[in-house]
């Protein structure tokens, strides 16, 4: 019988735009943040995933020297955006083995550089150098669920109006600004029909949480996060395109996600999902069970999908307003469930949640089996 | 009771310069080599880590998906020079958790660029910056190894003749040359006391190994290799500084890796360790518990790590002479002791092997404590 895991301290730093910081100060504030709030000696966590993208050689150990913490195995993992949610299945894995019984996950990414924030084209990127750059690919998933379901701009801009609005009362977002839904019609096109607040902001930051097996948890805190579910999967192409690949991927995973939690859709009461542009939160809506194939558009605009929805989805601000360092994203989105289980989310905080959901997607728009997907089902 | 876990299969590309080709195919050809080897169905493979330090995105998707590989959960993991071997790491504690039978794990990297094969330094690393590349720091390791313990420059000069001497009948190695002493002592200086001939060259090359557990090994061969021990660790600092600092890591993984084995330095029959420099194979004998501290110059002069020696170190030629495609090597490595384990290494066969050790260590120079080490330890 394999051991449970729990989730015991959580840190992030705010995130936003810090040229001036080095992105292993960032992680090393996270990662801290995070021990102390588990209340458990470094010496005590005996593995470490660390997730990014961009962050050159050792990220995880150049963050953690910073605080003194050396020796223990330390795997740096990348996924693209789902490189953070990588960082849990890792450190999960490692408890479920019985190979550790306390475990850091974490990610950090800087993306404010000197050249502006733009990320290497790899030379093999076509869609990127012919120019389906990722908002651009985005732009024709909304294009084609705009046709196929009639979702419509107004129901587009409802996504990011919410986030911007959770994200307002959390002090660790990136965006503040109280934004309408003429806002985000008005903003500048990026690639039609997404605007500027239809898409994340370039960010910087880190986040960190860890892990502990049931036999030790309870030494730490009698209020652990049980970690039921940690499911990590690659793409697959299917017959219906673009579209349906990103979902098919994130329906899959979350499908395995709810077996092994036993648990279903209507179960889940706060949701932190991938949201890096506002057409994205609305298929993935569809795409974890939270409305039928085509309503994502009215499920936001009836606000099924706010603090005290039906299930409250991106209560963080989400990537849109929140901000999305790649690395860090599928960190933070943990920690944000463990402070709402807890119920330790000050003014954003979900009324009586008990069952969180955290789900990241990366890789190419169009080569999608050569992405990720990360999902992660959080109960107290 | 965690399950044994074995090597069923293993590939791996010729290293050498290949600019032409994209890493994700060099990658492909080896994941391709080790399943073929194994006997094993694509759809058998579980779960993937792949390891590489400079290649971009989703690399091991990348490889998998130009084979018709998709779906699993593919980790890939970074720790510079030791990628590969926490490629390994990472599939073996899967297996021995529980969470898969049958695991790939791979690695690759195309260090041949447009740019001529140099790599990105990165912002924070003032040691590169301010001229303490890799090979001017191996250099201060030298000087050091020859002033405390009298190693001569025809001992360091033994370790490239004796890897080239093994390179030349591996149709996979790099560099194939026969070379005396007196070549290496005059070819062109890089760092003082190291010339070109004591340096590993810039290699592109992919590796892939199959990893079973015991349940389902001897489904698909009747002579599997046991993965006793994988042990990843990262550095401490010491008080001694440089020299010791290396060691130190190597020291405690490799003490660690024996104690899991039941089995001490005496039983290892071949050896692939991490050899960029001929500096760092001689101080790797003595970590590794070959001679004692300051013999390795002795050991290696008097014959002891050839083929037929006390010890076969480095029989594929070693990152010196095979090449050290980062991600590649920590996996390659593993590839050759299974070859060796197996007997299937045809002319470059060490007579008798039952136990193999490899070893990489992967991070900067004097910033130790944010390196890797990597040991694993093979039987039949």
């Amino acid at each position: 019988m394999m051991p449970k895991v729990y989730v015991i301290g959580a840190g992030m730093t705010v995130f936003g735009s810090f040229p001036q910081a080095e992105v292993h100060e960032l992680a090393r504030d996270a990662a801290w943040e995070a021990i102390k709030s588990a209340g458990v000696h470094p010496r005590k966590i005996e593995v470490c995933y660390a997730g990014h993208a961009y962050q050159g050689p050792c990220f995880g150990q150049k963050a953690l020297c910073k605080i003194g913490i050396t020796g223990m195995p330390v795997f740096n993992v990348e996924n693209a955006c789902a490189s953070g949610g990588s960082a849990i299945s890792g450190v999960f894995t490692m408890i479920k083995a019985g190979a550790a019984d306390v475990g850091i996950a974490m990610g950090g990414e800087k993306l404010t550089s000197p050249s502006g924030g733009f990320l290497p084209i790899v030379a093999d990127d076509l869609d990127s150098s012919m120019g389906r750059v990722m908002p651009a690919g985005f732009a024709m998933i909304a294009r084609r669920h705009m046709e196929i379901y009639g979702t419509t701009l107004e129901q587009l801009a409802a996504v990011s109006v919410k986030n911007y609005r959770n994200g307002l009362i959390n002090p660790r977002c990136h965006m503040k600004k109280n934004i309408s839904v003429e806002d985000v019609l008005n903003s500048p096109v990026i690639a039609d029909p997404l605007t500027r607040l239809s898409c994340c902001p370039v960010s910087d930051g880190a986040a960190a949480v860890i892990l502990a097996s049931e036999k030790v948890a309870r030494r730490y805190t009698d209020r652990p996060v049980e970690l039921v579910a940690s499911v990590l999967n690659s793409g697959k192409r299917t017959k219906y395109g673009l579209i349906h690949e990103r979902s098919e991927m994130s329906i899959r995973a979350a499908k395995t996600a709810y077996e092994i939690a036993g648990l279903g859709p209507s179960d889940i009461d706060v949701c932190e999902l991938h949201d890096p542009f506002n057409i994205a939160e609305i298929i993935h809506y569809e795409d974890l069970g939270f409305c039928g194939e085509g309503e994502g558009g009215r499920f936001v605009a009836e606000g099924k999908a706010d603090l005290d929805g039906e299930v409250a989805v991106s209560p963080s601000g989400g990537l849109l307003a929140k901000g999305h360092p790649l690395g860090a994203t599928g960190v933070a989105q943990v920690a944000e469930i463990f402070w709402q289980l807890r119920g330790e989310a000050g003014e954003r905080q979900v009324k009586g949640a008990k069952v969180g959901l955290s789900h990241t997607v990366g890789g190419g728009v169009s080569k999608i089996e050569s992405g990720a997907c990360s999902v992660q089902i959080l109960k107290i």
